[in-house]
């Protein structure tokens, strides 16, 4: 049984993370840390978790988090890079649902994210946990970055275009929607169910934190050459779930029957990527609590721009299946274990 | 295994037992019928089950289900007591999900309806599946009536109460909420989206068709004697969940405390009854995608009325959950046999 | 024209305020104060209000105040009770939105909103809101206690019946449902829209601050002598309205058609209050947005249990709407003046 | 004051024509008619316009129709076409709320539309309800085509950048997203609150019947060349609301400033487009219930794509609110008579 601890077990990605720790076969939570919580149990802030998960909060200086095998950090950013060091000095392995270790280019973090690096070689060593790109260095990771939601949902779109070089990559459009629990758990007055219920919106066109890490993920598929990206986050009115509508000019002549056969070569074999037959629009909920991401790939009036739908539920595939996902390839396990559950529908 | 036969696998009952019964270990769908959906796959009704469910519907004479050791009707009303007969002819038991053998009174039943009775003799051997009320009469049942949503909620509740001889029965209130999909996936412009959302209603004040349904139930623990019941069902706008309130006068002076520990002596081993500490507000999305059904007890300013908060998702524990759960308890499986899954929050 | 200044102009009470009184023909609003936001425009809090209410927060003590015809607090409850009676002296008359004046017993408000009351003798003066009930002391009010949410959708729905004398007083029934907005603008992690959307819960079963406010108002129709009542309030996922569904034991033998016409004959002539046609369900959309509380009386299977349903948009009847017909009756204006609005749907 | 009907007054557009006309100080409603309703009041269809709108839907044939000043179609496309010719000889002017006049190449209309077309002649005729681009046409009109939802929108959000020759047209971009309200108030299961809410998704990414529309109103406005464009609905779990966000590549270099100083300009003195200031992100709430559109541009990173923000009530400036608007300029009234209505919020 592979010992897992969470810090930052009271915020969405958290609670998640136990709904599926919870049920799966070859883990067992040992410890789990909260802000302020010390003492407190679990299923008293979630009673979604009554009689399945009974852990009370402990410190994170507590003897329990020395002795697991895998530490998740769901916490805010700049978190699991004070700590991670110490994790790993006594024997754990590091997944970072936050975004400490996602950019590669220190600098570049310190800009978007406005503070110091604590960890900087830590940044050098981690793995980017999208597995349908980069599983090979997940394999053997001590230090997992596990991918922002809005990243992996547009990367997933992008990939099988950019890797056929079949785009324009100067000139990319990713407009993408989001569900609210991407807010987090946090008391604030814009994500009030008043405030955010029957009404959508975009937020942060001028610039927004996960711009250059989607950039950055862009730019490997693309061999290293830069691309350019015009990313709009909107807020809709749900819980769950980001669909993101991805636009892009194609350089050369592919049939929409070809697009197709790109995207479901690419995919092939992948447990969580699937690609919808053409013509297809599919909806988030397809996707609500599994980690699946579905795909469709367009060619509308077979002008040469081409139009990729991609959705995932922002908590799973975007946050914590994921996460889970990562460790069963940092384990050995088979990538899929724990994670067979069928999205709710409706 | 069992092998598992589903009439009706295109509503939202139907897709739920999938989505349950695929991860069951002890069960293989083998058959799956919906009216004029024959050679269609269901994985194109329901995008979330591509990819696990690999089945297409078959026309309801097909072989398949003469060799289903069960099969559920998630039908409407009148479907299961016309075939019942001829699939336990075939050696199959049955499951509805619908009301045909829910009334033991078949004018009743008939009255409320509005149709003949085609099969009285199998209302007569019919268990009731309430596995916390009769769960001896259904391990050893062929046909088993499924329990309305609002009528496990409702009886749950009340059923300590009734059973400790503590209250008035003769004016009992059960104030329900329930979501939307309790109404079905049906066309119809009262269960649009813009017409039931961001707006709350009563509904079928002057008679429900699931009241004379909880009077039978309630009237069995009251040892036979009649129970007087008033009904008011409401639609709230949210997808899944029922949460029933209700009022009954005590006639004996019990305090709070000692009603607390009447609920949770009374359902003490029970897998699928949560009661709350005191005090408690269960949420409906606590049990959300779970088969949980949690209830908190109150005596308010200490007056003499008693008030009783009861959750379930009326798709699970209302539906499909509470199917399954029977399923296991005919078929001598662990009751809890494919519904560990936690509830899905947020 | 009436020149108004209103207090707490930041919440949703206040904005609802402001997009009523700016399109009343007979008022000018003059000042707007909110903690913390002088200077700011009050469009840029609010958008909606752009090109129609072109005003800055001023400091409460800004001269402006003291020139206004009424000062409406729409601020958390001590506020008002701290500032009335210097306005008075100013010439100005008092509408607070808030529940400083609304509980004559002084005692009894403290008891419950766990502070010394600043103005007892501002208590005795004012007048309760409620016009159906109260319209000769508003009148001529210079202080007036505009009634809570609840406590306006219940007892319009009650009233009736008591004034009849028709129902047993001491075993009252109030099973209420509000919409996310009753919670306030303040950011609360149970009103997020991840927590409160898709699901239903109740809430200060064990006693809210409505109860004495309901009782109070009840005990006044029954000529005074107390009553009892049990008052549950539920949240449902909307933006607004409360329905609320009232259930009393019949004391005489009254016939549906009789229910009916008394309340028609009662609220015969009143401008905000519908009696729907006998067997209907008023929906809380019906009202939103609009000052009207709908009202339907059932008497199910004949039984000796009422059941009375009243809705009302909790911002409007239930607050700042309510509070425009109470200054129009103040100011001898028409009662409806200025609030003709109908409701908006879908 | 003008005489108006209105064909198709059981829909979402007809019941909001009800909620706008009815508050009108110019229009009195003298008939109104919908399929199968003959004899039916209105306001037991729509409770909410119970005590205001005193009307029973009267036959097609009834004479009052043809004394009416203007008759509004708010019905599905090609029932206006059928009976406009009889209306302009009984003296009426028509507006069309549906889509029958509002493509001049008829054959293109055939294509998209399905069906021939009744009268060629009158498309020909037929003035185009974008007051902001086509005011002087209007005025004189007999037959006006209301603007779609999505194309007001849209239209509006690139018309200062295609007259100022600004972008590239070839390849346009409108990723828009609409409220459920847009598909009416047809029972079908794609619009049931179980289906649509808490989930989004793309639709008719192949085709969608605004695409003509919208092409041949921006090539109006780029001079009569033709513009390429991709255009994307989705659909949100909200009832009203339209958010476009559109993407176009500049061809000149133009500051964010002297962007925001083209849009500003541009809608100078227009009453219901509201130019947001720089760096706004306009939520579809700011608008709900009023006739207002809110766009912001932007120009993120400082590359050359911008991103315009547009954002209108499908039901007002996307149908009946712009119908009145466009019913005041015909009839010489004051453009916002009646229109005043400031947004509902939250």
């Amino acid at each position: 049984m592979i010992k897992a601890g969470i810090v930052g077990g009271a915020g969405y990605a958290g609670v998640e993370l136990l709904r599926i720790l919870a049920g799966h076969p070859a883990v067992r939570i040992t410890a789990i840390t909260s802000r302020d919580m010390d003492g407190m149990k679990i299923s008293d802030i979630f009673p979604s978790l009554r009689r399945r998960v009974d852990l009370k909060f402990v410190s994170q200086e507590d003897e329990a988090f020395k002795r697991c095998d895998v530490v998740f950090f769901a916490t805010p950013n700049g978190v699991a890079m004070q700590q991670a060091a110490g994790l790993l000095a006594a024997g754990a392995r590091v997944i970072d649902l936050a975004a400490d270790f996602r950019i590669r280019d220190v600098a570049e973090w310190e800009k978007w994210y406005g503070m110091p690096h604590a960890a900087p070689e830590l940044v050098a060593e981690a793995a980017y946990g999208l597995p349908e790109v980069c599983r090979e260095q997940i394999r053997g990771a001590r230090v997992l970055a596990n991918p922002g939601c809005y990243p992996t949902a547009v990367q997933l779109g992008f990939l099988p275009l950019i890797e056929a070089g079949a785009i324009d990559c100067g000139h990319l459009i990713a407009d993408a929607k989001s569900g609210v629990s991407g807010a987090g758990r946090r008391a604030e007055v814009g994500s009030l169910f008043s405030e955010a219920s029957d009404s959508f919106k975009a937020y942060g066109v001028a610039g927004h934190r996960h711009l250059p890490e989607i950039r950055q993920g862009l730019s490997r598929m693309a061999g290293g050459s830069s691309v350019g990206l015009t990313f709009v986050p909107h807020l809709t009115p749900m819980v769950r779930g980001i669909h993101a509508t991805l636009y892009a000019r194609l350089t050369k002549d592919i049939s929409a029957a070809a697009l197709q056969e790109l995207f479901e070569s690419r995919f092939e074999g992948e447990a969580f990527v699937d690609v919808m037959p053409a013509g297809s629009h599919p909806e988030t909920r397809s996707v609500r609590a599994s980690n699946m991401c579905r795909i469709a790939v367009h060619r509308p009036q077979g002008a040469d721009t081409v139009v990729v739908l991609s959705v995932i539920d922002n908590l799973v595939k975007g946050a914590a299946g994921q996460a889970v996902q990562n460790m069963n390839i940092m384990f050995g396990e088979k990538e899929s274990l724990g994670l067979e559950m069928l999205a709710v529908n409706p």
